[in-house]
């Protein structure tokens, strides 16, 4: 095997109640990525189609995982990188996490699987780094691991993936905005009451119930976010008006996604899921905001070799 | 049946990380209860051994707890309550749950149980109410369902009964000496970073997640609490060198049960469970300290007619 093609699919992190810790895999949204065995050594960013980034290797969020994980192990040869990008930049759903994780996947694979699909998460975070200046798991796990997952630790790194119950499925709508991921995070506080603390936590330990459990009345009654929603919402047009139609809609739960500006609903059933799409779409539409919608269930099983 | 005579276990509530929300129910502590018909409308506590409490039904947990049910209940005769504590009052470890939540189930059993365990919870609630101020159910659901229970909201009320891993031991010390409730309360902070939230909220995930997959090894790796247990602990005697302890004979984790003082292990096997009793208790010997010291099998049933 001399090359792979890589689905690298978007993810969605800071999972309501789950900030920074729960995220999700999307089904077929993502990027394709072609790993390359090459004969000069190291590794060379040929090709980016669909988005406007960096060649060069080391300011790549791909070239500069792909180099983590090359120090950890021997290889004979070196990797060409093409990459198909599909998901925007900012969007809010892993771009850059597709990127870096989709890398070091298919490197991988060339090698021969050295390293396990946990393991490779430590690597990709470093592209995390170069994105964000923050090495967080919370795309790049369930991009590699699929389904969801918990980051309980960052620092050791302690990720566990939960199976996604069947019938789940995401919607996710992408307001064409530029949100900088400084001014999400600026509105963040540095407290929070012990008393919103324990509602969090206590959903939390629901939400991870209703997943194990499949019981989807349990992970909606879960998905709720009183500590950073509430501060960040108010940076997304239309939030409320966009999660209160998912809810008359059906939707499970509803949520930023990631540091936004899109905004996700989880839903039992493909039809409800599209259900939910339409009313999301009339309320961009009347207000003439661009968008862009997605429908997907829940990715079980992650990255993949097309 | 005329009467029942009932096991009414003692439980750990505010297990670590899971503070607020998370409890369970130990094996072979706990109190006796007769529920007995009477001709007589009402409830009437007959008997009381084992401690000093009031008999008349207005200031007796169990009385209170009874009184609330029957409000939304028909029963055609009374109830007498002859209660046989074993666990001390202010030991940490639902000695007014027991008996709140004993006198509802025993009464449910006499009246050919219009009511789920689940429903009996908020009843039960009543008697804590009376106790301390506060309609908690971290003790009363354990105490019920047995095994683990999430209280995911008080709220609404919703409950989640998580199955115990199989080997799961817990090993309780309950140093003798008073600690008031109001004290155990007014260390704590009304607010809290939200860095520590996070890890907060990671490990209560973590937690659920080890309980579902018996991963023995992740309950332990998620057995933290760094918001209460640091303010708590310094009330507990010998808190550091009791927990210390613990991990040194192979604890998955220790803290303190309830408000304290009991300090609480878990481990796997009964063999480790008692390895760390004779560690605890030594500690207790060496400064002299009087102590009670229990080792039980998680009790994955909760309450029973004996």
């Amino acid at each position: 095997m001399n090359e792979v093609k890589v689905f690298c699919p978007a993810t969605i992190a800071n999972l309501s109640c789950g900030f920074d810790v729960l995220g999700l895999c999307l089904d077929n949204v993502g990027d394709e990525m072609i790993v390359r065995k090459s004969a000069e050594k190291g590794v060379r960013i040929t090709k980016i189609e669909g988005a406007n980034l960096p060649l060069e290797t080391e300011k790549n969020v791909a070239g500069v995982a792909l180099l983590a994980m090359l120090e950890e192990t021997n290889a004979g040869f070196g990797f060409e990188i093409e990459i198909y990008k599909h998901i925007k930049a900012g969007s809010g759903i892993g771009s850059s996490a597709a990127s870096s994780a989709g890398a070091v996947f298919g490197a991988n694979e060339l090698l021969g699987r050295p390293f396990s699909r946990k393991e490779l998460v430590k690597f990709a975070m470093q592209g995390e780094k170069l994105a964000s200046g923050n090495a967080h798991a919370d795309n790049v796990a369930p991009a590699l691991l699929g389904g969801f997952t918990l980051v309980r630790s960052s620092n050791p790194l302690d990720i566990i993936k939960i199976d996604s119950p069947n019938e789940l499925y995401a919607t996710v709508i992408h307001p064409q905005i530029e949100l900088k991921t400084s001014d999400a995070r600026s509105v963040l506080k540095q407290t929070v009451s012990l008393k919103s603390a324990i509602t969090q936590w206590g959903n939390v330990g629901g939400l991870v119930a209703g997943l194990y459990t499949q019981d989807y009345d349990l992970i909606g009654r879960s998905l709720h976010d009183e500590i950073v929603e509430p501060l960040r919402s108010v940076l997304i047009p239309g939030f409320d008006l966009i999660k209160q139609s998912a809810y008359e809609n059906g939707a499970l739960g509803s949520g930023i996604s990631g540091s936004g500006p899109s905004i996700f609903a989880l839903s039992r059933g493909k039809e409800t899921a599209e259900k939910i799409a339409k009313g999301m779409c009339a309320v961009y539409d009347e207000i003439n905001l661009p968008y862009e919608i997605h429908v997907c269930k829940v990715n079980d099983t992650g990255m993949k070799v097309l």
